[in-house]
């Protein structure tokens, strides 16, 4: 543990969706005009202990607490620093139908935290129309467009049996960070991470459970 | 366990994910003109083992199986008859900013699987307006609404701090399945079922690792 800890500290999965929610707790209160709060705020919003608030924020270096609690902007200039990269989250959506459309037009109002630089589909009536704002390519090429311009992030919202040779596109053009909209596992890589998040299935899931609570089920 | 089993047999959660998977792959291989399919077929594409198959399709009562393997069409309408509730999974979804919108845009186009029965928001410039195809309620009305117009599902997609909020009006209303897409813990009673649907959390914690994978970082 020492050893990777002294080599370059990365920090676990855990804490960076903390993280990752504590900015959006202080973007809403900065935009509510407030500019303190403090560690026992934030975990009951968050769901945690202060404990846990206050070592999250150490991993962003920030330590600084006063009589009136944290200083938001401070904090979120901390926090900002480990998550935004200065040019943005770069990503490429690979297959523009129902769901790949829907998620690149709320996508394109995300910038510039979040930049689109491809979309592509199989689809011959889609290859060179321009969707959402963005002109979109054959996924024959899509290996050969990233390795020239390098995103970040490849977004898989293709059909279900197409979502393993997409991630393989992905990863033969060195993308390192996958996140898999299709309902079907997929493999990857070591040296990738890749997260699924299933829209219809968890609808799906979530209705059973409901119906079942509505019939009175025993559970 | 017998206890609960005798009353009224709820399959647990994680074989319900298995079967809204194998029902994807299965409309795929119907859309390609396969009759029949084998459980390691099956397995390898969904990433289990084929005795995992086996005994998640005995939960639909399905044992049938020949020497070509399963029929699909058979396969599909006894798991359809488990997770298709006839009149479709009825929701409404509160919120409809950037990703409201999005995704009531494509809700919508999953119909009749997905009925939405109504679409909520607080802004005075969108209450009454009909927004991909839906008339906007204002949110202070939704617990009368969906009491006089039950749901299954209730889909939450306003700001992280109005999110609780809109869950208990919800679960004053009901309603007994909540989807969040807020990125922020909610609080539901034990009668309902949560799930969270972090979309933009999720790019930010992949795009992080995908960089420090970039920057060749010891993980």
């Amino acid at each position: 543990m020492n050893g990777i800890k002294a080599k370059h500290s990365i920090v676990p999965a855990k804490t960076i969706e903390r993280l990752v929610m504590y900015r959006i707790l202080l973007d809403e209160l900065q935009a509510q005009d407030k500019t303190h709060i403090f560690s026992n705020e934030m975990a009951q919003i968050a769901g945690n202990t202060p404990t846990q608030v206050r070592r999250d924020l150490m991993v962003v270096g920030y330590t600084g607490n006063s009589r009136n609690g944290y200083r938001v902007e401070d904090l979120l200039k901390a926090i900002r620093s480990l998550l935004d990269p200065p040019e943005g989250i770069t990503m490429a959506i690979a297959g523009v139908g129902n769901l790949g459309r829907a998620l690149l037009g709320y996508f394109a109002l995300l910038q510039p935290r979040f930049r689109i630089v491809g979309a592509f589909d199989n689809d011959v009536h889609k290859v060179n129309r321009t969707i959402a704002g963005y002109r979109i390519l054959p996924i024959s090429a899509m290996t050969a467009e990233l390795t020239r311009n390098p995103v970040q992030l490849g977004v898989i919202t293709v059909p279900a049996d197409q979502a393993q040779k997409v991630a393989d596109a992905f990863l033969a053009a060195q993308v390192k960070g996958i996140v898999n909209f299709a309902a079907i596992p997929l493999r990857v890589t070591q040296g990738a991470w890749l997260e699924n998040v299933h829209i219809t299935s968890t609808l799906e899931k979530v209705a059973y459970f409901a119906r079942m609570r509505q019939q009175g089920a025993s559970l």
